[in-house]
């Protein structure tokens, strides 16, 4: 119910159109209609084109198909994450349009590319081969959101040259994701190089004192590297999503 | 030692102005230097006009004083953080030039006013009056780094209509940076509403199980609302740092 | 041994029937058997109507068969909670007349409806579909109690405009459980709504920072809304029976 | 703005006393208005007659005095927790009509007595004298909030004798506040004995693996009698809202 | 009310010199009595002769001094633990017979010597002078309870020969208390050294990863000596306790 | 090398019967030697005729196996811990002569029945059926160890007069072993109730925040009943060797 | 790029062969190349003949065989850690080159011995024999990496006598890994016996109070033994490659 | 007794100056005698010449000037690390020759200076201003027992240039000490750079998730550098004795 719609209204109550009581009643449920409007997610989706996102985790591979038919009837591009290997084949089985990937553990069902994002692409930088699930978790979704993409590996603060090495592409990248289990040293690493928002995310790669991801959850939260910001231990969707908001606005 | 520098040196080699030795022993700590210049951080202020920060726990007052004049002769705003009242007074004392702000605990030595960045203001989100302080030190970094602030309080999720009555606020800001104690639901309230990048705090307010902020930070971490990102218990500098870089990079 | 046995013995103590010896030696166990008669759960169980409880976990389907058959031979209900499919399907076909319910993993044993308790419904509020089997434990429970149960699901602070649906719906119930995993804010959101006793039951649901339940644990413990309570991690069946408390001490 | 004073616009614009634009700009807040009209705490307050509550720590004297003399412009009661000795001298000196109750550190300034609530008195049981200041900032909250109290002391569970004597005033008291530190085990011993809620509150008395609080309260969560309920550590004032709004709702 | 009472009421019931009336009010709160009689601690210790003690923590000289003198007047020993130096004067200062001891931070009012219990000594073994306190805080309390004790001091895994010179000493003892800090090794090398009962008391000296006495608590709790048994962090006084309830026990 | 050796090699060095570097080299290696026959296991093991106990976590059905007919071999008792049904069964199909019990999960090879000690049973009492195999496993061993053993079974704080009903049992016995998951409150209770050694057991019966057993540790440790000691959590084995080695020093 | 490579270079600018521009390009990547050269992890592998270690956890065995197998045909020796037999199966099946060990989980792919280094062993001693798997990890990695080791078994502080036996090995190594779960004492005792580098490994065997080998980790940081530094929980192999950077710079 | 006095004896006996009683009565002790010589601290100090040292935390000024005028009687130097400013004032009023250093914390009494061990320095390496305490700490404990030391300040992992600069250092010491606070990932960096033994000390610099130190100590336990090794939180002295140690057995 708009401005407009109100005014109508009342002028309806004015010219004896309307009774009070059923104007009393048609203004009763405003406030939550209004909010209504302007917060339910598939409305924020449509406004940014971000597609519909289904966390795979406690799902069957039929509730999955399902909503991503749905999703898909509405016109919109679904994401599935944290799908596993044997779920994503039943739901490609049941639905044939879905890409799945078993890198990334996703299932995605887009009709037409997003649209472009962002005044750069982001970058998603690894720190060791067992981070890269995570990692290709956080890719996937930022190219299905939108994004341009760039994917840097196996650089970790054991050896600097090969991180070194990747200034350049930090460089000219809007936004960085950095992946990293163990000590999560990384994250300071590339905080330090540059002068971009650094998005870090603590895998639970590592065994003993890791703790689950603790220990690079730590460790990146007290960086000493200004400027790093922290997401769940091995949300690699939500360190996306969060670079895509970032990338979003800066294309307005 | 910035590029146009090495070309004056180059060209009075070639003109015989300065001799190889003479130019050999420039260079030799170029590999250092020239990663200094990406890296170090007076150089990146200077590329970006942010002002030299002091971390002021654990330092004097004196301290302080002189790492300031310093800085400000180099040209540069200089703010310091964490300065409590006593050692501000004393570095006003010392610095009469230093503006020194009791509710952030900052203090700031800034000839003119900084360059202006972001596409839109950083709001800075509170949700009790105990979580001011932190709100404070953010809110006077963002502004000495440049950006426009706006300031929303005392809106906790436990009165959902204080919160929802600045919605239009949160749309027209850039990043927001949520501050909160206690459970830290804030964050995961505001992160709903809006498709902007949101930075969470928390903050060590709170007793019992809050553990000195430990609740607020798992909180936070653990937001149903995707795009939250999380700094340091406390840290409002660094949520600070993190919006400036958005919006350095969005206002370029 | 009640009183007007004691002043029975006390008079043939008087009149010489009694020995002082054998006075002395009925007067011993008194202490206990006065204790027992006024504490022991079976009683409590037939004075205000409650059926027993079993809890499935560790429990073999013929030990729960067997246990639910005893209490159904004293005329009473019997409810196993934490009673997998595969135990439920088999205590089904030792006692025919049980009702599983895999949603909530209950077994119930009921030959007729519970004394209805309570001034107005509990209300089960379930922030994510993940937690449903918790709060399915809840709302079967308080329904074998004696409470009427309505169900609000999926409503979540990340999306406030479907919670301030329900605030009707909150206000005609006497208690209202929370259930949600992650952070827990719902319970907070949710708090700040009602005047309600609000019960909030942390669940395990979530990864890496969640710990188990434990960040939706401390968000509730430490929640900003006056008069919310919390129960253990995934504790459905805790909070119905607290919510039972308070609506038959209401309805007395 | 309440449906009355809506209803009374709505009439006005049906007589022609007030424009519609008039109409429309009163309407305009009218969504966060009426949410502010269901939640802001001083509006329930006014509701249901109970007093607003200052949460003292980290205010001044000077602070905690203001708002009380505002609380009482509006002819509200008013309830300060967790005023020192000292900050509650200042307020008495500012504002001779507050009472300071060192014992329970709440300053209170009431004009009438509060409407009594419920349909039996609150119980606030200690386990040990430690316990005692949380134990009268829960029994003082309930009383202001207009419970009538029962006070039970030094029952502990290594002495089961005390604790049971207690037992009718128990069986008459609506709701049961249990306050103990070390391994809370009085929540369990308190909680078997009866049917009717148990809050349980955790304090911080102990020393070495009690944690601040952390031993009471995983011993009070997990607590093996049914219908017991826990708040944050220390949180006197909580358990006596939560068993205030039981006994509201009892006694309509 | 002991047995001896009962018969004595029962006999003049039986002469009649007591009407039935006045026997029943005197035996009608016999349960709890009868109770009290087993379970409260002053008559546990008159029977066993263990002295009242006083937990210091938290109370003023003056209720220290108030209830030594109660207990003295009831022809009891009193101890009192967790006393500071000035606290210690002050009590002697009003009781003058007080025996305050700094090093154990004790106060005992003892006008007999307490009877000798145990078949040997309680030994406690110290790894480090930083322990001492703790080690003193349980011999004080051995002593007073009737305990011969011997102390042996200053032996620490890391110097094993000093550790094995005292063997002849842990063989002659009954019970053996064993204080250490840092990573509690100790327990684990005395307790493979003997055939005798060790309780292990964990102090908080350490610093870092010692997290306030936790490192040696685990160390103890997980000693790879079988019969290592453990108190709480700091917990002197409940080590003694313990060991003079085996040495109790043991004489008989 | 007993001091008879010693003396017999001096008087063959006096005699010149030995040279001096002979002798030298006979005592270079006496410190290690006279330890050696002081501290070996077994030797503790043939003097106070305690079997040999074998942990059968991580090891197969044939280890277990070997050792224990080894360890029969001696003449000596062996008592295999933590074995599983599986392992269990093969190990008796190996050696026919164990008798291995599924409640306590042991194997016992017992060729005659030990020395009985103490000076009164070993009392095990239990919170809940869950508690049962650690029960068993401290029972068990402690028969094996020569104890009498009583078991006092389901008992827990939530129904107090169940436990108050065996206190006459508790107090015939020379040292109660108390076991119980949760908030582990039994342990005050009993420990309140009477003047004996107090061993409790914290188990990993629970969920959610029992934290595997942590709660209950911390529930015993903090235990506000004096005398109370503590061993690992589960650790039935370790309650019930220091049971004994007090039994075994009461019964000398 | 070496100091002479920049000498001639400006040269050929002061002689006009080269452009400034030129020069300029030449310049600008002489850092990272510098770089590159002095940090890559392979370099310092064939500078010092260490192998190139693969960690097996996460991989397939055909990712294992693969990465061996070119490590092979650079000519160095390849060591892969926590191969479980599975795997260890099928990289033998792949590479019939390849020795697998059970024991120590590793496989090893070695054309010629390594070189022998240090001036003594690396002596690994072991608690227990559930620290069996991590003590040969750790003994394995030694010796691929080129040092004598020397294998102690079965030494536990609660029997000294064993421990006591080995000093003369302790006395005669050069370094000297102490691996122990449980309480983790180990470490302190030999590094109070000893004049040598103590590098301790923390397993996670045990069970409660363990957690994981958190206790042991614990005890080991805050060993009362001067000297001793700690790796990682089941670290055998950082432990051993630690050892190995002390063996190899002593024996240089 | 070293082996020179027991060959004197045996030499005495065999001549016939000492009777077998009188030598067997010097032997007596001999086990422990022996043990001790090899393992007491300051005879290890006699033999490699390593001071006493004094731990200051708990002790007063006047028994540290005590123990050092003691350790200085017997020809030794003594050093006392966690010497407040006040404390260090009050030992060298006491004793004149005692060197107090402030930034260290450290009192040394030393007449002559140490013998030199090592085949090169150790690096003391500080990421922070506030790391400098403990870091200073190592770094005059170092000196002290021996050591050349250099100092390398000021080097973090945002700034990865300052720490390159730095390599050649690194390069030619013997043993690298690597202080770091925040989420010490200063250990991974020079962990990669270099083949060298690197002993890592988190400190307790930092706020929030740092918990005192425990961010840096995870961060630095599961360093992805191979060859860290880990002391205490804060504890630079240990690892400086570590160093040492390493550099004693190199330099033999």
């Amino acid at each position: 119910m708009d401005p407009g719609e109100v005014r109508g209204l009342l002028e309806r109550v004015r010219r004896g159109e309307t009774s009070v009581d059923e104007a009393l009643s048609s203004l009763r449920d405003l406030p939550f209609a209004e909010l209504e409007e302007a917060t339910v997610d598939h409305h924020r989706a449509l406004r940014n084109g971000f597609p519909e996102v289904i966390l795979g985790t406690g799902k069957t591979a039929a509730q999955i198909a399902t909503i991503m038919r749905e999703i898909d009837s509405h016109g919109q591009t679904a994401l599935a994450t944290r799908v596993d290997a044997e779920s994503g084949a039943a739901v490609v089985a049941a639905l044939p349009e879905v890409r799945y990937d078993p890198a990334s553990r996703t299932a995605v069902l887009m009709r037409k590319p997003p649209k472009r994002i962002g005044s750069g692409p982001v970058c998603v930088v690894t720190a060791g081969t067992s981070d890269l699930p995570v990692a290709e978790e956080a890719a996937v979704t930022a190219e299905v959101l939108g994004n341009e993409v760039v994917r840097v590996r196996d650089v970790g603060v054991a050896g600097l040259h090969r991180l070194l090495r990747h200034r350049p592409t930090f460089d000219r990248s809007s936004v960085i994701v950095v992946i990293a289990g163990m000590e999560g040293a990384l994250a300071s690493a590339v905080g330090g190089l540059v002068s971009k928002p650094v998005i870090a995310v603590p895998t639970s790669v590592g065994y003993g004192a890791s703790f689950g991801g603790l220990s690079a959850l730590l460790g990146m939260l007290t960086s000493c590297a200004s400027g790093v910001t922290v997401v769940n231990i091995d949300n690699g969707f939500g360190a996306a999503y969060a670079a895509s908001l970032i990338n979003l606005n800066a294309s307005r």
